[in-house]
Formats: C-alpha cells, structure tokens, sequence
C-alpha cells in the first residue's frame, strides 16, 4: 500500500505526497522536525510538527517571493535581517541582490538549520556564505533592543501556533518597525487567504496597528493549503510598486524561476474576497 | 478511519479531501459521474472518471476566470458557445453580462447535467435561463459546419484523455475559429503549469498553428493540481489587455468572489518558468 503524506487543514482538506523514506526525523527543544524523501517531482521535504514547510520541487515558489518582491522596493538594501527561515532558502534568495553587504538569520531551532545543511544542499546552500551571520535565537528577544539597523526585514515563520506563536503579535511587530532603518521594509508571511481566512484577517489588524502602509501580495504555492499564499508588506514610507531597480531587477530574474518585473507588478492586485477580508 | 479522496498527478502528489457520503455515482456512456458530499467547507465534489471537476466551495475560482478573463475584452458578446461545461457554472457566468442574447452549452454528457441540477444547484442554476439552449451531443460534430456565429467560445473541457480527447486537436480549433464572428475570441482551460507541464506545452503549440493570437493567463484554484491554472486566450484579432469595458466591468465585479480590473489586468504576467515553456 503506498505510504501518504497528508496535511489536511481545518477546514478538511489538503495536501497528499507519496512518501519513500524518512531521511531525518528528531523533537528538537521547539518542534518535530522531519526531512523525508517523497515518490514524487517534488524531491524531498521538510515538515516541522508534521506541518509543510518546503520542498525541494516547489520551494523557489515561496522564497523568490518572500525575498525579492520586499527588497526590489529598495534602492539599495544593504542590511537584512531573516527571521526563521532556517532551511536557508530566503538568505539564497536575498544574497542575490548585489548590494546585500550582510544577511543575519535568526532561527530559534538549530536543529532546522542542521538537517537542511544536511539534506536539502539545494535550499540552503548559501547559509556557509562570508555574509550570512547565522544566530540560533529567538528573534522575540533578539529584536528587542535593536535600533536603525536593517534596510530589509523578512519574517519566514512557521504557522502562528508552536514555536512562531510570538511573532505575531503587535509588541514584536513594534520592535520589528524600531530595527528598521529609513526606508526599511518588512515582509512576513501571512497564512493561505482561501484557506485560513481567519488567520489571515487577525494578522493585518494586528499590523495595520504597527505599520502606516501595509499592503498584501499573493502567489501560487502548489504545496501550501489552496494553492495561494499572502504575504504581508509593511513600511513607514515605501508605499507598493513605487520603485524598481531595472539593473537589479533584470539580473535577479535570469536566476529566477518566477520572478520577473511583470510577475512582481501583477502581484499586489487581489481577488475581490481578499480585498474584502482586510 | 477518514475517509479520503484523493487525487494524486503522474508527479506523485495531489490533493485530499475529507470525504463525507456519496451523493451520485453512475457509469454514463462517457465516464463515471460522481458527487459526494465532503466533510469539508468544499461541501459537494463533481469528479468525473475520479478526476476532480469541481467543489461548491471552490467553483467560482474557475469559472469566474473562463468566462470573465475573455468577455470582458470584446465589446459587446451577443453569442456564446460552452464547449464541455454540463455543470453550469460557466453558463452561470456568462449570463452576468447583460450584452449576452444567447449561450449554448455543448455537452457530451447529459448525465453530467442531470447530476448537477440536481445536486451541486448553485453551480448550476443558471441551466434553466431562457437565454441558455442546451445541446447534449459532441462538440467535435456540432462546432463542424458552423461559421461566424459566435463572439465567444469557451472551451471547460475535462483533461485531454477521455472524452475531452478529440478537444485537443488542430482540426478542432480550425472549426472552433470558423464559428467566430470578427472579434471573436476563444478561451480553453489549458491544465496545471507546474504540474502538468508537457500537457500545456503540447496544446500551445497546437493552439499557435491555428491561431494568430494565442496567449496564456493563469490563476489559483485551490483543488487543482498545483493550485494554479492555465487558460488560452486565442484571438485572429484582439490582443490581451486590448479592452475593457468600464461599465459592465463593474457590474459584473460586484457578483464576484475573484474578478476584479486590478486582477483581470494581472492575469497574464507569467512566471518565468512557464514563459520558456511556452
């Protein structure tokens, strides 16, 4: 009988990966964390407390988004702080940009950073570059006294239950805002709009507290709940779509699998039940 | 023990769905018909031949694109051709523009239509209109000798295996071209870029024989493979973006859950891995 990853969400559907074989599976201090090997295109996958997380087949879908859509806002972001995102995949995506002097990731759970390096070399090959600053941390006390330091803040968190919970609320937003430089922008992942609406509403309340302009964009995830993810984009000044670098931008999209300036363009336009929910 | 139903792509991946009763389950001329009841906010579930079609919770992410995407870029459709479609939900749609005079459904299957009548109602609700004539008989005959009769055809046929087979090929659409009146168009459903990429590749290349423009627009749908979906946008004279009409645009956004002008205007920013697919 063929072995099955399912991720049903409440609302009583999901996802379904042929399974091969548990390449890693360990309880860290924070959450399960699992690496198997999957009968299917998508190559191996990473869950955390059985919940998706990544797959080597689809993972640019997600991190080409996370990373430049932000930081092509930005005329020349030369400090950016990833918050999780310990399979690496975001850090590969921000060290494209030419003017990255320094990327910081703080991920709470080293065991994450660990089995990635290990066995998803694709996804996190960048976390050994010289300007990657690796912190295994708490970015809740991390970012606490942190004050005009990073043009680029990415929140690549987990789900808000488990060891992500604190990231979303308005005290660690508000000293997200406080890390910021001039200019700075935040990005963070904010939950499927089709599948966990609730979740989704209750994020940008609690943003649009924090942030003057806070705006949302969306894009296809084929192995996330609906298909179709949000992320949050946030700022004191930088208002969406208001800039782009041509040099930059055309440079990133020859090494990317989605991104290009019409795909970034179309991604802040949102079905009317998005647009109704925020 | 859940009962699942899942449907799982040659990729080895899928989607599952929390399975509650069957409603309706025969073996037509053509292929099994089934609807179930899920346990889930998709509520009932149209497979034909176990292949996903459609859910009540998710329908109007298809069938708002297959009929808006192209109507809204021709001035004013009279006459419109469903090709495939026995659920309804495309007739629903294209009766929301109050320029149409008339919409046949062409539809191998009449027990696919007897079957959502009768259980997916708010799909189908629309089949009973004046302005819709139904016609249960094969396409690939009836489109044979028509000439210049339709401003639009749409084509929401089942996968290119089955009875949807004979759709897929270059003598159809050089029929389906000859049914235009002068600035007709023709949309078709084109399958899951990423997770059927050969299947999109091969109809595009098909398409372009026979039509001089020939684009590609893409949107979520939460129970299809990928969450993501193709559709061909098939002109001899109106480009994509060429056209919208501000005043029924409008009207028809305030019934819909997706379709928007900011949303329509996005639709065909591709990802770069489906441009060089394409």
């Amino acid at each position: 009988m063929t072995d099955f990853y399912q991720e049903i969400t409440p609302g009583g559907y999901g996802i379904a990966i042929k399974r091969k074989e548990t390449l890693f599976s360990e309880q860290s201090p924070f959450q399960k964390v699992e690496i198997f090997e999957s009968d299917s295109t998508l190559g191996r996958v990473l869950t955390l407390d059985d919940l998706m997380m990544t797959t080597e087949g689809d993972e640019y879908h997600y991190h080409e988004m996370i990373a430049h859509i932000p930081m092509m806002h930005h005329k020349a972001p030369k400090t950016v702080l990833v918050i999780g995102g310990g399979d690496g995949g975001t850090v590969r995506e921000v060290l494209k940009h030419d003017t990255v002097e320094k990327v910081v990731l703080c991920e709470i759970d080293g065991m994450v950073i660990d089995a990635c390096k290990k066995y998803l070399p694709t996804i996190s090959c960048e976390l050994d570059n010289p300007k990657c600053e690796i912190l295994v941390q708490d970015a809740i006390e991390y970012i606490k006294d942190k004050e005009n330091m990073f043009d680029i803040v990415l929140i690549d968190s987990t789900d808000p239950m488990g060891p992500g919970e604190g990231l979303f609320t308005e005290a660690f937003y508000t000293n997200v805002k406080r890390s910021l430089k001039p200019g700075g922008i935040v990005c963070a992942q904010s939950e499927s709009p089709f599948a966990q609406s609730d979740a989704v509403k209750k994020m940008y309340m609690l943003l649009k507290k924090v942030f003057p302009i806070c705006a949302t964009f969306t894009s296809n995830i084929p192995t996330y709940p609906g298909g179709y993810w949000a992320w949050a984009f946030c700022s004191e000044t930088v208002e969406p779509l208001s800039y782009w670098d041509e040099r930059r931008g055309n440079a990133i999209t020859k090494t990317c699998k989605i991104y290009n300036k019409e795909y970034h363009d179309a991604r802040f336009a949102l079905p009317n039940y998005l647009k109704e929910l925020l």
